[in-house]
């Protein structure tokens, strides 16, 4: 047996949680600890807990981080902090700011002879791959991606800031209408507003004006306002019991023409029980092409664009050659 | 401007001639000339037609060939000769020979300096990608291909062997029910046979027992017996006037589990009204990365698993980044 990719998880968020998780189920990786900003005194699987101020420690023993933090203001400290020491890979997802964030980790990565494998995911990452490889093929043709059914965390934190609100979950549901139109080779111009409905679950304070609360969320801007979005009110046993999961999902469609009369349609889509637990099992494989990028001396920041899909399986071109082409 | 990858092609069927219009809707490539083993007199494009055995005087005029002859036959023998002079792309199907043609093209390869990128197209091609993404994702789950709908020119040659038959198209049909079981996160066990349909249309001989033909169809061993085959007998009218396209398409499912009661499912699907036309825009996004592999002086063997997607696009690692990620 060769020795097995050492794994740390830096933050013990969802995605901690979902990435200690998913090391399991990948027999040439061992889970080295977990990392968090707080004292933790135990992990699920019974890895040890470190104080993130002590991961410098860790140099010698753990081949690739899994940076696990949130990207809005996580990611942009630890990233570079953490690619000073380790070959990362992080899920950063904050859009507008990948083309800095990808700047500095390479100048980080590159000064400390390290690997940093940034934005990986589903989207970014999946959606991301789908959108490049179906544009490559199909340069005459347009890109569609719908989102959900899942939760929207930013919405659902935008429902709970609502006066007379106590806990509330939404989720995003594409209009099956315009998936088929796409499916079905028309290109529907449509907008995020007019291609996904809002649904919320909501429930109330005791005594609160449920009138009032629907009227703010449904003319709520940026969030709700132009939208189509239904609003359930319900007890606190009802969202325990039926709305406490993290779903997602969506689909990406190409379609394209090769000649005037001669369509395609490609489509990538994905069903998930849990965003996170799904999210990590990314990080996880990437981990593994992180680990031979650096192996074979490159060092710098890249993203899933930049790496073949041989190195994300433990398996030899060989065998993928032989089972999988 | 940069300088345009001068692009060749040989073998002028269907892939040869979808090749020819793939190429135009690229305007990083130009095409060179068609190669092939007939004395051709002219193209649909209006580019030179060269005859196959001068192909040698064009080794400093194309930069990547891509080799469009049939898997059965011609690729065999077609790929290691022009792996000997140029950089090429192949769609060689042929699934129990690809470890050895393999080996062939990467010893050839090796040996003239020249990159050989084998088996591109949609299966084997973007099929086989996304069964070794979502294998390397999940590694805790179960594969499921579905082909169709869509023409199967092996099982339309049988059909037009069997004595009485004058013209006739096979689809294979997926089993909706079987792939929305798939779709929903459950595991059904099922043959090939047990998840298509075969849909049959037959331009008989005048005066042809009819019956005799059906039962011919449904009892042919290997092709058609054992699934649920359909045949419909059709005039040559109506046979010219709907069945002469060449669609096909397929979908490629993973579903997976990350914990016992989280699952997620994986899907890639393709919807082609041509096949030809489709599989060599694979082949011309393939040409790129390929080109690109020798400038960076890698030689030998590839497949579609060793080439980082970002080689697929004309962008720059930074606009795909911008714009894609
Ligand atoms: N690319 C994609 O497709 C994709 C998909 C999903 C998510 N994401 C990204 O993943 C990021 C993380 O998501 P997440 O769901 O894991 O976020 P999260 O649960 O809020 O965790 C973020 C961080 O908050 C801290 N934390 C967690 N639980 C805490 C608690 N009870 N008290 C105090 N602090 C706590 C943890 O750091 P410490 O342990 O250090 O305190 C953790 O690393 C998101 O921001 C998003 O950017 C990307
Ligand atoms: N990987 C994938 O997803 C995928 C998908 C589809 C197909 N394929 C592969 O692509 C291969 C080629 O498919 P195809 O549909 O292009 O086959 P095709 O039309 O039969 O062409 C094969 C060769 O036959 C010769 N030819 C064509 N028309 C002819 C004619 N009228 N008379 C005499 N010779 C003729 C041509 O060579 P010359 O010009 O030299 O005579 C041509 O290169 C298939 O065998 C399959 O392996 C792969």
């Amino acid at each position: 047996m060769m020795q097995k990719i050492r794994i740390g998880i830096v933050g013990y968020g969802n995605l901690g949680k979902g990435a200690e998780l998913a090391v399991k189920h990948n027999p040439d990786m061992e889970l080295v600890a977990v990392f968090s900003r707080r004292h933790l005194t135990e992990t699920n699987s019974g890895v040890p807990a470190v104080f993130l101020a002590d991961v410098a420690n860790y140099r010698e023993k753990v081949d690739v981080m899994l940076l696990c933090g949130g990207s809005a203001t996580d990611l942009v400290e630890q990233g570079p902090q953490l690619a000073a020491l380790f070959n990362t890979v992080d899920s950063f997802d904050t859009h507008a700011k990948i083309p800095g964030y990808f700047a500095t980790m390479d100048q980080v990565a590159k000064e400390a002879g390290t690997v940093a494998t940034i934005s990986v995911g589903w989207d970014p990452g999946l959606f991301s791959l789908n959108r490049l490889l179906a544009g490559a093929v199909l340069p005459q043709g347009t890109d569609y991606t719908f989102w959900g059914k899942g939760v929207s965390q930013g919405h659902s934190d935008a429902l709970r800031h609502v006066p007379g609100v106590k806990e509330a979950k939404q989720y995003t549901i594409p209009r099956e209408a315009i998936v088929s139109a796409v499916r079905s080779g028309q290109n529907p111009a449509s907008s995020s507003a007019e291609s996904h409905i809002r649904d919320c679950y909501v429930v109330a304070q005791p005594g609160a004006d449920l009138a009032a609360i629907e009227t703010k969320i449904k003319t709520m801007p940026h969030y709700f306002a132009g939208y189509e979005t239904h609003v359930t009110f319900l007890s606190e046993e009802e969202f325990q019991a039926n709305h406490t999961g993290i779903p997602h999902g969506g689909v990406v469609l190409r379609s394209g023409k090769t000649s005037p009369a001669v369509g395609h349609v490609i489509e990538f889509g994905l069903k998930l029980d849990s965003n996170p637990e799904f999210t990590s099992s990314v990080l996880v494989a990437y981990a593994r092409a992180t680990y031979r990028l650096a192996q074979h001396k490159f060092t710098g920041a890249c993203t899933v664009f930049d790496i073949p899909f041989a190195w994300l399986s433990p398996k030899s071109g060989e065998e993928l050659r032989r089972e999988l082409l």
